[in-house]
């Protein structure tokens, strides 16, 4: 039968897809995979075919936007088709379109989910799920923007925590480090001043999460703007306030200087 | 080595667990599940445990809760443990409690991520992961509470998406229904009169996120109130502002009626 299937590759290596997008990819006519909307540290593609017994074709952000996937829709009118992709298929909107494509070409298409960073973060953290706003990804310094820091403003009016995202460019290999992205922030408070994002402000930072070994640190920004976090892929909280069984959990797992337990409701 | 290793069982069914997590159930000396938290509808332990070939241990909410983990943390200092959650293992903040505990008790935790419903509802509803504000849960009637509407009250004033968990007792096998959640919303409209959620407010309602077959109907609340999405687990969302890309997405997937056209900004 002809279908195409957005599998999630799930975080960090091969072995982050499900049970079922496995399967589902080792009994697909033709595999395809892209991995330049979020990085994988620990990927490596030969042993992905070697698990799944199948040749897999890298499509890259060219042919997946100049030429709409193309080479997949037509792959997908013969037979059935696992298109994998990074987290979770459609966190990341870039694939939306192919999906809408596809079901108007008449190819039906499937999802299966995989662990995304959005999850895993707030897991690793410990910060209550219900207690954070809207997400923003931080810019490198050739976009720079004040959204960032009006996001994080607008969600602590509101008491709520902010999951910041830090760009990156995966084939480029470039990422906004933590201490930039901070270091960016500070800027804009000297500007803005609203005491939002000032040196004595608590934040959570997180590298490589999903992986064997995460760095998770929590602390003042003052310290955590020169900590060396290791290796990409990064991401930062900005608490609003904090129950403090949140707090426990910073401290136990995030290494959070005592000085937090003052931020307790 | 002793350890004890938290690992997402994901969605639906015992294929949704990571092959990373399958893996270290695979190897440990001590397998514990619980299944109360979320309801995952096409799970089978028995086949699980064919698939991981282990016995596993089920664990109640009360064994957990009065009785802090006691055997799961016993287990943990003998031997290598996995103690299998739904969703991703710290989405639902109750088992962060027996990690701090066993980190105290000089135990080593790690996390094996897992599809959470949170990411997997953004990503079926093709609606950005970045235009969602505050999450919330639905509680059942006689928990009945105006923080919901409150929340969706709030996120729209921004434009934003708010996502709505319906609430569940898995072991009893009692669901909040979709209708109900709409209903109880359009009473406490009755009364607050902020026209926030009336009969011509936009929702998209997904049953079985995860699953082979997930429901997702997005339409006005008048139409959605009396729809029959079949078996739970349910959830809501309602749309602040939307971009035409998340619009055509609706139309495609989840069966929009074409006036949400006139909805786009």
């Amino acid at each position: 039968m002809n279908e195409l299937i957005f599998a999630g590759l799930g975080l960090n290596d091969e072995k982050g897809i499900s049970v079922k997008g496995l399967e589902e990819t080792k009994t697909a006519d033709s595999v395809f995979m892209e991995l330049y909307t979020s990085l994988m540290p620990d990927f490596n593609l030969q042993r992905f075919e070697s698990l799944c017994g199948k040749k897999v074709k890298l499509v890259s952000r060219r042919e997946l936007e100049e030429e709409n996937g193309w080479g997949i829709l037509e792959a997908a009118k013969k037979g059935k088709v696992v298109f994998l992709v990074p987290g979770d298929p459609f966190i990341a909107t870039t694939h939306v379109t192919l999906r809408i494509d596809a079901e108007k070409q008449g190819i039906k298409t499937r999802i299966i989910h995989g662990t995304s960073i959005i999850s895993a973060i707030v897991s690793l953290s410990g910060l209550h799920n219900y207690k954070f706003g809207k997400t923003v990804t931080i810019p490198f310094p050739d976009n720079f923007s004040e959204t960032p820091y009006n996001v994080i403003a607008q969600n602590k009016n509101f008491g709520l925590h902010t999951l910041c995202l830090l760009d990156l460019k995966a084939n480029e290999k470039q990422f906004l480090s933590i201490n930039q992205a901070i270091a960016m922030l500070l800027e804009v408070e000297k500007k803005k001043k609203q005491d939002i994002v000032t040196p004595d402000t608590p934040a959570v930072a997180i590298a490589r999460a999903g992986s064997d070994k995460p760095t998770l640190k929590a602390g003042f920004l003052k310290d955590l703007v020169t900590f060396d976090f290791g290796k990409p892929p990064f991401s930062l909280i900005f608490p609003g306030e904090m129950h403090f069984m949140e707090i426990d959990s910073l401290i136990s797992f995030a290494d959070a200087p005592v000085e937090f337990r003052r931020l307790s409701i």
